[in-house]
């Protein structure tokens, strides 16, 4: 472990603050900065040009912690104030503001937007350029795809924000928005580039601008087998843990 | 007053080419570049990372100017041959091209990208990820919120632009797209994911793809109190100075 | 012609790692890094802050050329595997992932995401914000403007992706979603903010969400002049070689 306790240049051209810890196995990129506070915790990489634990007085808490087994790309910007679980992976250029308080294997999309003020579950994962509005409650297993909008102000601008709520599993398809104070429910789906103005029950679709809900997801099928497409877990187990896997596996056995 | 005739490191690690000058009270991140011709005014603060003054053969003047009490945050690129009045505030990875004129108080969100070639007013506020097409127009005290785009070519590619207007208090909400040579009233209000095809009178709703007036904005009522949200000067005063909010709280008080 | 065989610091701050070439009449900007296995070609400029040639398992070859007469602008990302002819230009904050196959005069907008294993033909331009999901397949002289996104992924999440396909010559207007597996036509036009669902054949139009094709872009005349302002080629020729545009001009000569 390395602790420093005064502002220094590194012999790869970061820098870190004092009162900044980084622990065995990290690698830090040229041209970062650690903020003083910063922790990174063991066998996690941040990539080159970031800076990570930004000061800020809308902070709840001081400093930053990198959980461990963490991959943060290039261009990246954390202000203090947050948490995350282990195996955090971002792209390239996210911005993470203060008091983000997300669980494990949360993957954020290169030029992704997290306002702060807002709870994510474990293994959600945003995919590029996804804006996330202060005051968003999202569960587990989420999913959501490029230049979606999770939105808070229901009469902007004014002071009365409402935050958008996304529950486990559901999925949210690219160049959707989702105006304030606004359910998903579990296993729900939006389809791409609508407008979700009214709740979306648990496994329904929400399609068109504006939004309808328009039926159940079980409707769907896979192109390649013709069986349901959702709930996604049924065929979809990429990178998720063996354990949680072999639940979803269990849960939609068939009973041959 | 700090005036550097050649180009030269400076100790915490940013660039400043000759012809640069930086005025009192100044701070200029890690790994910026400061190009000639640029002049930091006193209070300013400029991120780390940052491009200020690129220089362009397009730009009708040489050297850019950051005017006093100016915020600009990390990763952002300036180019000259802009102006702005004092005071103004950036998020992250904003591009300003050239031959852009603004007031004062102007602020540019997170990822915002800015064409250059157009005039904007006082108190002007961008959110993240607005795009600002070549030969707008913006009055003063204008909102635009997130993933919008001003578009400027009626017949995309073309040489016949033509800019958008938007008038003085209008607000445009998350998402939606105003085409070429549209105005936007004063006061007006474009919902989200709408698509702007014709002007929008001052006071009226625009909501939709293809967007449509459905009305007076002052059928919008305020979800805390069920007073009139628009014009949304009668309610939200933050971060406007005591002598613009004097004004706006005499303009809308009550006769008891 | 520099050949680099160990990890350096140029003077200018930029970094070049090991088996790192870069040619004659070639500029690095500061703080930007070329990755092992990088090769700046001849007459290219390379702007600050940029990543060159990002290390990847996933990329189908080692290393990555620039090609001569290339302008990469500042703060971009370009993965290793990828192959573009001469003249690339980009503007900043592009992110180009592995094995995208691009011909020559390929322009990348600030901000655009280029997600890898697809093919570009020659002289396609992206305009701002652009983001192209794997597996498309793009044809020579396309234009797509900001916002836009070609999906791949008919039922989110799976491993079944359909990449979208853009003909010669067409036009894509700002915030519109292709949806996976959708040919646009050679010669059409998608309007601003459609949601294409279905091809679209030559030389139509397709407008809305969801998008219909409406008719021949044959009708859409230039404000300036009452010409058909399509085919574009008529009488849009900036930027285009000579040779190219007399061809133009004879393909669209009139008869006296």
């Amino acid at each position: 472990m390395t602790i420093s306790t005064e502002i220094r240049e590194l012999n790869d051209n970061s820098f870190w603050g004092h009162d900044v810890i980084v622990e065995d196995d990290v690698q830090i990129g040229k041209y970062t900065i650690l903020h003083p506070g910063t922790r990174i915790c063991k066998g996690s990489r941040i990539g080159s040009h970031c800076e990570i634990g930004v000061p800020s007085d809308l902070a709840d808490s001081k400093g930053l912690t990198i959980s461990p087994h963490s991959l943060i790309r290039s261009h990246s910007v954390f202000y203090e104030g947050s948490r995350f679980g282990d195996h955090l992976t971002t792209g390239h250029r996210v911005t993470v503001r203060e008091n983000t308080i997300a669980g494990s294997n949360f993957q954020i999309g290169t030029l992704s937007d997290i306002q702060g003020h807002c709870e994510i579950g474990d293994h959600v994962r945003f995919h590029s350029n996804v804006h996330i509005g202060q005051g968003a409650k999202i569960g587990n297993f989420v999913f959501i795809f490029p230049y979606v909008v999770l939105t808070n102000d229901p009469t902007p601008p004014s002071n009365n924000l409402s935050g958008v709520t996304v529950e486990d599993f559901a999925v949210i398809a690219t160049m959707s928005t989702v105006l304030p104070g606004v359910k998903i429910g579990k296993d729900a789906l939006v389809g791409a580039q609508s407008l979700v103005r009214e709740d979306v029950p648990a496994g329904m679709i929400c399609v068109g601008v504006p939004g309808k809900n328009v039926g159940s997801t079980s409707k769907i099928k896979l192109k390649s087998n013709g069986e349901s497409a959702y709930p996604w877990r049924r065929h979809f187990h990429r990178g998720y843990p063996e354990r949680v896997v072999n639940e979803w596996k269990e849960e939609f056995a068939c009973p041959d």
